[in-house]
């Protein structure tokens, strides 16, 4: 078991709440809790899972009063003796406990350094483990309920059974070797082949389902850009049927860029409002650009906002120059202001593969087809085709077990010796090891921790 | 005891976290749980105060894997049966949760219900029941520390205290009436005026305490004002150590207002950023200079940044303004951009009463000065002279406690019969057992938890 110090950290989000909870794991988490907490029995006596009730005080102080949840090892979350002091909500009381405990013999946690620990003893695999952190910053209904599932080993339990169907491979194949002479044939060839290309396609498509994954996992962004005074911040608005940005009839009034997400059937969609698209020379307008800049080349759609009293082509060479820089965008030129207009021309709705939308961003009009289609187009970027929640690393590295399922095919098909072909199935195994965290190298813990927040 | 129907929110705060705790509390709370929990055991069978690890499931889809701690009334902190499931932080499972929760039989709990609750089964009075509210929102460590001894009854048991001796009181005078004819005295006179006295003081000076306690609790709010263009932003910006406001040399670039908090010395404070407050008919402007005006009057203290290159006494004038329409606020005038100067001038620190500081907002001088000058300010605003933490509704009835004693003095002082004085008592008693919710009124519960959050 892996013996660390005692660490404590704030373990709900910070904030104005009702309760907050404090997390206290390691080797000398009662010694050190009972130094703080007054109740009718010292923790280190009770039975685990159990709550006790009393004040948390720092020296004679009273800092508030609590509940302490005690929890034994290996029965806690961390896999160590550990103690959750819940407290009254609100920021100053939860720092108040920390700071105690810390006076008291803890160190701060670091990001994830539970789970770290929960992952070390063996409470988790490294899969569940960045499902943890996908369930917690789940933007979205299906994303969170795939991270959920993994959580409970869903994915993890699939890639074992691939990696023990592998390493079972590479055993027969190397046992032919023994009997070379009698040129035996453990593993029949065709069937192998199958074996392998439908593992290479099962690996391929969980790696390329990461795309729609990140959409699941942290929105579907879609910026409104346009010349200046083409209505983008009245459209951001109507969108969210509020007001947020100062709007105003004169050019260049949203300087920073703002950004305000809501939900279209699960999926959160972040709507970004950017500063006009111009030149310009006025230094304040400058600073907002460059930051529109960063942030259209992060959208999924892009709004591309028209002042149709400006003429109805007036954003054309805009739209044009947006789709040559970002191909892989999805775009939408949207005709404002249409309560100016006296007429729609017919059949205008879309400039080839670009739908054009109607709308009266003061009005309203169209604003709610515009909404709808933009959940739509979201809710297709997120259809994933597999039943996991991918994210970059596994990605990665299931595109690599996909690399090396292929080339023991290769090798197979070009009538390789066995052992050939057992190498590469042999790196398979090691690859999906390392996904599942059954083996481990420190810089990946690293990465993957990184993610995490203090009090996880 | 109070019977309601059974209630669920989140009681953590929104947000990231590794953990986030939803509350069910009510006489069908356990039936309600056992429909979404999976776990060991039933939960209505296990004993109270122990925690229980399991599935919460909505149908047959997993939502997570999560604790169940069981508290059985009642001793939980509503008085009702009540279970609190951990989960894994982020909005979506805690959403999901509640949700589940309310299909299986629950209603979504409304602000500040769970402390209804306890209040009206007898668990807390009326003063604890707001220094709840005053942990949760504590933004200075010495506020915090009064309501956590407040929680615990220590302004409760002074009032009872007080209540106590005028209810004797008033009986010994009533009882007096009974033996007019033989002209007894129950309480020397003397010593009725003094204890009439000192119990008026005491209130009075709890009452008076308001304003400085409510600087412990929501902080110290500090403005900068000045003429466009005199670096009130850089001056914030260097007052916050950071980059916050977008700085330009021209005029009017801050539009919104801004504001950002530091610690100093334990106690919050505000700082606030107007746009310039000039005339203008730019209409973005207006916008900000409207709110601007707003802000100035909440702020307990005023910048008044002056540019030394446009004069050392350019700004003079607005002071004056100010002053004149504020004369409860604290001032002080900020000689910004000597940087630009060769030479300070001697025996310039301070215009009458105002202070002058010479500072330089862009290169460093003198603000590390400002900024502890503006703490001393802060501390010293709030010096309480009591032991407690008085809110607005607490001030208003112990005023009214005050002017009630000072009615029974006066009555003594007069000759009046002690009915009359007795009556005065009466009332006074009446008063608090408002204060204390010995006794109460449907509107007051309803004001105090209007300052709930859902989920408390």
């Amino acid at each position: 078991m892996y013996r660390g110090d005692t660490i404590c950290a704030l373990a709900t989000p910070p904030g104005v709440g009702g309760l907050a909870v404090v997390r206290l794991s390691g080797p000398e988490a009662f010694p050190i809790a009972d130094r703080c907490f007054r109740g009718k029995r010292r923790l280190q006596e009770v039975p685990s899972h159990t709550i006790h009730y009393g004040s948390f005080v720092r020296g004679e102080e009273l800092v508030d009063t609590v509940t302490a949840s005690v929890f034994r090892a290996p029965h806690s979350y961390t896999g160590e003796d550990t103690v959750e002091f819940g407290c009254h909500g609100g920021m100053l009381v939860a720092e108040a406990i920390v700071e105690a405990l810390i006076a008291a013999g803890a160190r701060l946690a670091e990001p994830g350094e539970f789970t770290r620990r929960a992952f070390l003893n063996g409470k988790l695999d490294l899969v569940q483990v960045e499902a943890i952190a996908d369930l917690i910053y789940a933007t979205s209904v299906p994303g969170a309920r795939l991270a959920a599932r993994q959580l409970v080993g869903g994915l993890t339990n699939r890639l074992r059974q691939l990696r023990q169907q592998l390493i079972e491979t590479a055993a027969y194949l190397e046992l032919e070797l023994d009997f070379a002479e009698e040129d035996l044939e453990f593993v029949p060839r065709e069937q192998l082949l199958s074996q392998l290309e439908k593992a290479q396609q099962w690996c391929q498509q969980l790696a390329d389902s990461y795309r729609a994954a990140e959409i699941l996992r942290s929105g579907f962004f879609v910026g409104c850009v346009g010349y200046p005074n083409a209505g983008k911040s009245s459209l951001f608005n109507a969108l969210l049927q509020r007001q947020r940005a100062i709007v105003s009839p004169l050019p260049g009034t949203t300087r920073d860029y703002l950004e305000e997400s809501l939900f279209i059937q699960g999926i959160r969609i972040h709507l970004v409002d950017t500063a006009g698209l111009r030149q310009t020379e006025d230094i304040v307008e400058l600073q907002g650009i460059t930051l529109a800049e960063q942030v259209v080349r992060q959208c999924n759609l892009l709004l591309v906002v028209n002042d149709v009293t400006e003429g109805v082509e007036h954003s054309l060479e805009l739209l044009q120059e947006l789709r040559e820089r970002f191909p892989d965008t999805l775009y939408a030129y949207v005709q404002n202001k249409v309560d100016l207009l006296t007429e729609i021309p017919l059949d205008t709705n879309s400039l080839g593969e670009v739908p054009v939308f109607w709308v009266s961003a003061v009005r309203g009009d169209g604003v709610d087809g515009l909404r709808r289609w933009l959940g739509e187009q979201a809710r297709r970027s997120s259809e994933l085709g597999v039943d996991a929640l991918v994210n970059a690393r596994q990605a990665d590295v299931l595109r690599q077990v996909a690399q090396a399922l292929e080339a023991a095919r290769h090798a197979l098909l070009g009538g390789l010796s066995g052992e050939f072909v057992a190498a590469d199935l042999r790196h398979a195994v090691q690859l999906l090891s390392e996904l599942t965290g059954d083996t481990w190298r420190e810089e990946v813990l690293n990465t993957i921790f990184a993610r995490f927040c203090i009090g996880k």
